[in-house]
Formats: structure tokens, sequence, C-alpha cells
């Protein structure tokens, strides 16, 4: 398939790079800031684009992988076409705000990119839908190129999918934060948690997360939990997700616990 | 040194073994329960004990890793003696309710232990506070036989410390499962979001987690929030988090770059 990429940040950078490899030339890059699509283009050997209606008659696939906000405006611009594929790479986005088009599509990968990180993306999960059979047909075709991990994924599903990601990553990846700033406060090293933060993922590798939640919340340690809430006083916001976070946590192991007796 | 164990659970059994595989022996056990008092004296050829007045005359050291609302109980019928050190294992309590006791410390190990997973102890941060300097220097000369980490941590650091794992293990490991919850409701598979979570620890590695911080909240995508706590709705308990930490999330990001501006 040739393909137009519209978007140049880190999901459009990623997944033009896959695509290539996988023979699937990425032709035009089309970004808001005109810097940006010529810096991709440049490095992935396409042509620049600043119009919509420059899209060349031979591409097969028109990826928007821009912030979900912009997602329907510029479908609306982009000019419909029979043959052509429009496919967006959002989470959280219908694919019916892509309708105006006769052949729609998402692929979403579920990982998350950073500029200057080299990443497999045959081991990204690509979850990827289309809006009539054959279309789907042939995103799948083009996903199983891309990544040994791919699964149909309706939008519904696709949405509870991010927030699950929302939850294990961008939250997880707050409290990292939340962690290394405590530490600096009392100038101890974030390197001095790292290796729990690393036994922490491990162990989820062969267990459930439910299994081996470990802490003074799940030990309803009421005497600690106090402690910890009274250091955390001067700091109202963080305060009050440790005492919500910690009941929700009492409420699943030591409630649950204590009903089953 | 000559150790007694007053403890059997997770704590206690690594620490034991590491203890003699560092060439100080563990030689009596104590534990609320019998029978794993018995139980862990078994593996490690320790003899059990029902009463402290049992400890032997020649116990260098008797650590105290129980639960942190029974170390203060337990260490008030330790019979008091000279020459022997008595410590806790524990994050959030102070060395001074050991103080009853001529020479106290503490010997903290900043890992989450499981029954059943092995784990290199050499590699376990272990922070040390010793009540005297005498006491602290043959607390840190032992640590530094068990693991390549060790710090001198005082207590009201340490307590700063164990919040900082709270946040950083237990509320993500709580947040794992969270994640876990949610994709079984729309019958998906929690494997279908490992890579993502390894990548997202993988990337603090090398980087200040502040600095890989990704997701809807760090772009302010208002739309996207929007839609993921409408799905909430029915999960009061999760919407409340969703919202609180993407308050706090935009706040840092969005907020300061406004302001920086």
């Amino acid at each position: 398939m040739k393909v137009a990429m519209l978007g140049a940040g880190n999901v459009a950078t990623h997944l033009s790079k896959a695509l290539i490899r996988s023979g699937n030339p990425v032709v035009q890059v089309w970004s808001r800031s005109e810097e940006n699509a010529v810096d991709l283009a440049l490095k992935i050997g396409a042509n620049s684009i600043t119009d919509f209606a420059t899209i060349a008659d031979d591409v097969d696939l028109v990826i928007i992988a821009v912030s979900d906000d912009a997602i329907a405006p510029i479908s609306s611009l982009i000019p419909q076409k029979n043959n052509r594929i429009i496919a967006h790479t959002s989470g959280s986005t219908d694919i019916s705000v892509l309708s105006r088009h006769p052949k729609t599509a998402v692929l979403y990968p579920l990982q998350t990119f950073s500029k200057n990180v080299e990443l497999d993306f045959k081991n990204v999960p690509l979850c990827i839908e289309g809006a009539d059979v054959e279309t789907e047909n042939l995103i799948l075709k083009l996903a199983e190129k891309l990544s040994n991990k791919v699964e149909r994924v309706s939008s519904s599903d696709r949405m509870l999918l991010h927030i699950s990601a929302v939850f294990a990553c961008n939250f997880t990846n707050y409290f990292y934060t939340v962690s290394q700033e405590l530490l600096e406060e009392s100038s101890l090293s974030f390197d001095l948690i790292k290796p729990l933060i690393f036994e922490t993922v491990n162990k989820i590798a062969d267990n459930l997360p439910q299994d081996v939640q470990t802490g003074p919340a799940k030990r309803n340690d009421e005497q600690t939990l106090a402690k910890h809430l009274k250091i955390l006083e001067n700091k109202p916001a963080l305060q009050e997700l440790y005492r919500l976070i910690s009941q929700n946590i009492v409420k699943k192991y030591v409630e649950a616990e204590s009903s089953a007796k």
C-alpha cells in the first residue's frame, strides 16, 4: 500500500518507519506544523504537503495520526475518494468520526512512544477495526506485516482499553513522579526505589496483579495509614489520593475477606 | 552475629536466608503463629521458640520482622540485655519505639517480597539506622554483607521513603488491577496491555519519570478526558480517581507551561 501520513508526532514517526520497513512506502507527510512535516518527510524519504487536496491519486491509505480533537476536522478536509482508506490511530475516537469517507478504519498502536527511544514495532500490540468487512481485512493484513500482536477491537472496547492504559501507564508514571518528588525533599535518590519499581512490574509478568498486592492498605494497617496521611497533611492533593486509593484497596481485600468468612 | 528472628512472614523469611548465606546464623525463630515459626525454623535449621524469655544468651541481634502494629508490644516483652541489639525492619516505625532497650537499630529492606518469588538479596536496598554510633556501625557492617545497596536513613526520611514506595509500588500495582478488571469487562486479555506496562517502566530506567509522562491529561486533551469520565460513570470510585489524578497532571504540565510563557 502507498500511504500518506497526516501528523508528524511520536505515533506518526514510529508508525511511518514501521510501514516503510514492511514494504509499504509512506509517500507524503502533512503536519499542522510545516516544519515538522518537512523534518519527518526528510527522515523517511517522503514529500511534505501543506494541502489535503494534494494527496496523491495513487495513495491507498491515509493515516490520521494527530491529537484526538483534530481527527474530525481533518477528516472533513480530506477529499472523498472511492478506493482510498482513511484510518485514524486514536484509542478513544469512534471509527464513525471518519464516516463521510467510503472506506474507513482504525489502527491503534497500544504503546507509549517517545521521540528518542527506539522500539521494536513487531512487539507493539495493534488494535484494528474496519467499517466494513473488506476494509477490515485489508487493514488486518497490513497490521500483521507491522506487528506480531494484532487484535480486532471494536470502538467501544478500544475506549475501555485506552482507559485501562491510562491507569496502567500514564497514572503509574505520574506516581513515579510523585515518588521522585517526595524523595527529593529528603535528599534521597530516586535510584534507591528503582529496584522496588522494577520488581513490582516483574511480578505481574507471571501473576495477576490482584494476587501480588502488598502494602499497608492491603493489610489494613491502620496505624501506618494514619501516619502516612499525617505526613501528607501539607500536600492536600496527594493526601486525598492516598486516602482514596487506600480506601479502595482496603475495600477490595480486607472487606471482601471478612465478608467471605 | 548470632540472630533471633521474631516473625516468619515474607520479610523474615527472605532476610533469614540472606543472613545465613552471609555467615550470620539465625538460631531461633518466633512467630505469633507457632506453626509458622516451626515451618521457618525447619527451613533454615533454627530452633523455634514460643517465649521471648528463652532467647539465647549468646544471641547478638534480635530482629523484629512483624506487622508495624505489633513491633512496640513485642519490644516490651523482650528481656532487656546490655550487649544485644534489638532491631526492627519497618519503613514507617520510628526507632524510638524500641528505646527501652540499651542498643537499638533499624534494618529496612526496600523491596516487595513474595513467598514463592526468589530474589537476589544483594540487590535489595537496605536502609539502616542505629540509635547510637557504635550500634549503627555494627548494623552497617552487617547490612553490607547482605546487600550491595546500603544507605544510612533517619527515621523521618525512612517514613518518606515508605510513602514514596506506597505510591510507586503498591498504588501502581493497584492500578494494574484496575486495568485488568476493566479489560475483563470487554473480554480483552490483560496480556494485551503488558508490553505498554513494561515499556512505561523501561523508560524510567534512564529518564526522570516527569520527563516521559504521556497521555490525555499531559496533553490536556479535554475531549478524551470527558469521554473517559463518562464511561466511568457507573464506577464512581474509579471516576473520582481518574478525575483527581488527571487534574494533578494537568496542573503539573499544562498550567506550569502556560505560566512559564
